[in-house]
């Protein structure tokens, strides 16, 4: 907690007296980022978190039991609807001049109530110090994430028993997220992708009632929540029989993944990574068919931190804890895909592995 | 299609010559809501609603095969990253003096992009006219929104037959969101809420490893997402035995949901529905333990419309077509609580049932 708030006041571009997390409708994980909370919705609800390290929630009796037992300062509205929280707010603002709130997070209509409600404050942009803060992970971060991906990774490594000749994407897709909830996950970290065939070839397919038949491509990419934090693993399979093109697509896309990971180490810009899986592609025979970036930080959030992880724009250098997911993929429109990802802490001299579903190109019989 | 176009011009406080659904990293449903896709994620992709009627789509290569086929004007950004999606706008901003935009579901960050790049353009506000349209739902949609609740109510009239001594509170999770997964729901349409004992006292809570023993009260909110449609429902049981304060807390919450529900139909305000229920429970010996609104709008999203649908500050009339929640409750802290939960459609005289488990008090032996 404490180390959160000095990475996160360490980055600020300038002085502020607090930083605001407000949320609307929807929530902005930078609220259970900056509180710990695990528990509750926390809708409408906001937290303050001062320069001197005291952090305040202003929320509603819905969440009252959860906000407890944080040691933070919590408020409660005493009153139902937004006049209520409005109050407990202003008793938070009284000595507030100039606010750090999250650009990415807030919308513009929650924008538009502070500046209303507190005229004489000075509201700035703190989310890129929020996000360099949340990209690289404390050791309770990384153990959330790493049990995340011990899960998919177990649920994912028995997918080739699960498959059987007519079921469906839909069918595969419930197994899938019935293990991984069985094995302790609080949920999907994303809507699951379970594509076969020719459905593989679209990189955010929903999974539909196609049903499995012999010479199929089978790609999954799942993802496990534990507690508040995600894993993102793709596997391609092929079901019965597999053609000289979808061997060519496993093996070069193999051969990108390893490409990319073996630039990995901290002080490494993520865009070599990047150049390195994708040169890997291009210079066969599908050239052009690596349509999206390498990969994304992870976190609370699937694409996590917001920056340009490892893609032609990921010019920062990498550090030390930062966790980020390697997946090149080929994509040949009618036909199919295949896509390998795996996530990875980046380490000193390298990185380490948190998925260990084994990725030898496998034909179901 | 045409209707909602429709619906939302004519309820636009100006003239706009386009209405633009800008969607971050996160997803605007009135994206979806707008284009009709159903499948795709579309970070990062923009719509844009003209005077006209026309719909054109910019989007990434991504989600290219997901955004043909709708018959919109499809514009794929031939870069990768924000410089070659912003040349596609640009081609569909050219004309534009004037541009309604979602304040609700817009970042601040999003819109500080749209105000620099297109300078001479001026942003409103139009997120009322498109929560006033969306709360009322076309026969597509009130179709989705009865599969989505036909699935849960299956799965919810089960969880009698599910309940046994020592299970966790997860582990019932796990067993129903499979089940709505076999039943063909696409996800929950929200995290679930399981809770046992003292837990159920909680009305955000989130499932543990709490086990199942005899007295427990067994709360269970839970929803399935049908396609992009949500449903969302609640039922309160008892494992073995039955307290006398849990059966009067029961009948209690039943009477105040039928009293909520006898006020519905178009021209009633929701107001006086929460007010019917709300007296029933204040004037028994549970008064002031009813702590949140009697209900919500029901949709794409499981908060839908924004508007203060059965609550003290609903004081708009309900019309025809509308989707609500009827959800009273009553809790006390440490000990527990008791939540009944329907989805209706209003009517012209009243309302029609969506959710049909049963609602009986019911001690499960």
């Amino acid at each position: 907690m404490n180390s959160r708030y000095e990475r996160i006041y360490e980055n600020l571009p300038e002085d502020v007296d607090v930083v605001i997390i407000r949320n609307g409708m929807k929530t902005d994980t930078n609220f259970f980022y900056l509180t710990g909370y695990t528990n509750g919705i926390f809708e409408l609800s906001t937290c303050f978190l001062f320069r001197d390290g005291r952090l305040d929630v202003v929320t509603t009796r819905l969440e009252e039991q959860a906000a407890k037992g944080k040691g933070h300062r919590v408020h409660v509205a005493k009153e139902s609807g937004p006049k209520g929280l409005r109050a407990e707010m202003e008793e938070q603002m009284r000595k507030v001049r100039k606010a750090g709130i999250n650009y990415k997070g807030i919308t513009l209509a929650d924008y538009e109530f502070l500046r209303e409600a507190f005229k004489g404050v000075k509201f700035v942009d703190v989310s890129d110090a929020i996000d360099v803060a949340r990209r690289v992970k404390d050791p309770g971060e990384i153990d959330s994430i790493s049990k995340a991906c011990r899960i998919i990774s177990d649920v994912v490594s028995a997918v080739p028993q699960m498959l059987s000749h007519g079921m469906t994407e839909n069918d595969l897709k419930a197994e899938i997220e019935y293990e991984m909830m069985k094995k302790g996950a609080s949920s999907p970290s994303f809507p699951s992708i379970v594509a076969f065939g020719e459905n593989s070839a679209i990189p955010h397919y929903s999974p539909s009632g196609r049903k499995l038949k012999a010479g199929d491509t089978v790609l999954v990419d799942v993802g496990a929540r534990y507690g508040l934090y995600c894993s993102d693993i793709t596997r391609t399979y092929f079901y019965k029989e597999i053609s000289r093109e979808q061997t060519q697509m496993y093996r070069v896309v193999e051969q990108a993944q390893l490409s990319g990971l073996e630039k990995l180490r901290e002080g490494e810009t993520g865009r070599s990574a990047y150049q390195a899986a994708a040169k890997v592609i291009d210079s066969s025979r599908f050239k052009g068919r690596f349509i999206h970036s390498l990969g994304h930080f992870l976190g609370m959030d699937v694409h996590d931190g917001y920056g340009r992880a490892l893609s032609e724009g990921g010019t920062e250098p990498l550090k030390a804890n930062m966790v980020v997911t390697v997946e090149p993929g080929v994509y040949i429109e009618g036909r199919g895909g295949v896509r390998i990802e795996d996530d990875v802490v980046i380490t000193k001299r390298g990185y380490r592995l948190l998925t260990h579903a084994p990725k030898d190109l496998t034909v179901v019989r």
